[in-house]
């Protein structure tokens, strides 16, 4: 059955080198493997669980790596901005690598479904992803004039932050591409 | 936010050791990995795709391996058995690895919800597993002088056929076990 499928385009890619922060940098191109972005902190198949899986894990354990790619939309970056009341939230403030635009509510994109860039790669989203008071420590210090950013941006970033993603098919991607949404096959019954 | 959490029952655990065919048969219990259920003919970090990811990659691209094991329940199973006019549907036939009993229409496990075993295993539900035709040959085969069997899989094992997951941590499973249900993230926004 084909179907018209929904596009994203993508503004920007970014990169966080630094295992201490988790600011990312522009770069001209992302290179993505089964391991996550290549050169950032959050690169690897595996990587130790924290308080976001302390339902199911002591912190500390090995797991498989499901948050090896962070994708913010313009759109929401601006609407959360806007709540914040603050000009503007750079996707580097966050530790975003791939910044999209063109769909609304990106955050509620459903895990399992699949981001298909024109080189070949293929990334899965595994769902929304929460925030967490470090960005809001990143915006403080950008904004020292202004006191309570860290509550604010984990108030109004809720269900706005973006999605995680991992990485099905290897490949790179670059900005002003054009990203094809492939969603997940639906539960239903016929009879 | 505590809350209790629904629980399934292990009712059996199977491996399809032949590459050949998906038969799977029953084990005392189920070592998982990274790489999915060890000994079994789905066993690998990745993958060659095939018809399912046809809109997305050519026929035979490697990819990571997100149907790593075969979840079915056992109240689907003896449905669509029902359904099907036959006494019972084996999980084997189906190359099923885990049935689970216990949860009402188990097939809409949303993907990214985590099923977490007593020895610390944890699976991630990738999605619902739509039927395709083999499992369907092999029921003709086990019932020869009822044709149609094939196409009846298909029709009434839609939406009833179980779900696929891949391994985020490692451990064994065992026949009797309670597994927990973790339910992924939802996306909601609060202001």
């Amino acid at each position: 059955m084909a179907s018209a499928l929904a596009e994203l385009t993508v503004h920007a890619v970014l990169v966080a080198p630094d295992p201490g922060t988790l600011r990312s940098k522009r770069v001209d191109e992302l290179e993505v493997d089964l391991g996550g972005v290549l050169g950032d902190r959050h690169y690897g198949l595996t990587r130790l669980s924290g308080n976001r899986e302390s339902a199911c894990y002591p912190r500390g354990t090995e797991i498989r790596n499901r948050r090896q790619v962070s994708l913010l939309s313009v759109e929401e970056c601006a609407d959360t901005a806007t709540r914040m009341g603050i000009p503007e939230l750079l996707p580097e403030w966050l530790g975003g690598n791939i910044v999209v635009g063109g769909m609304p509510e990106f955050s509620a994109l459903g895990a399992g479904t699949r981001l298909r860039f024109p080189t070949g790669a293929v990334l899965v989203c595994e769902g929304v992803n929460q925030p967490c008071r470090f960005p809001g420590e990143i915006i403080q210090a950008e904004h020292p004039d202004r006191p309570g950013m860290v509550a604010a941006f984990v108030r109004e970033a809720f269900g706005r932050r973006g999605v995680v993603a991992s990485v099905e098919h290897p490949g790179r991607i670059l900005p002003g591409e054009r990203c094809r949404i492939h969603p997940a096959e639906l539960h239903r019954t016929l009879t």
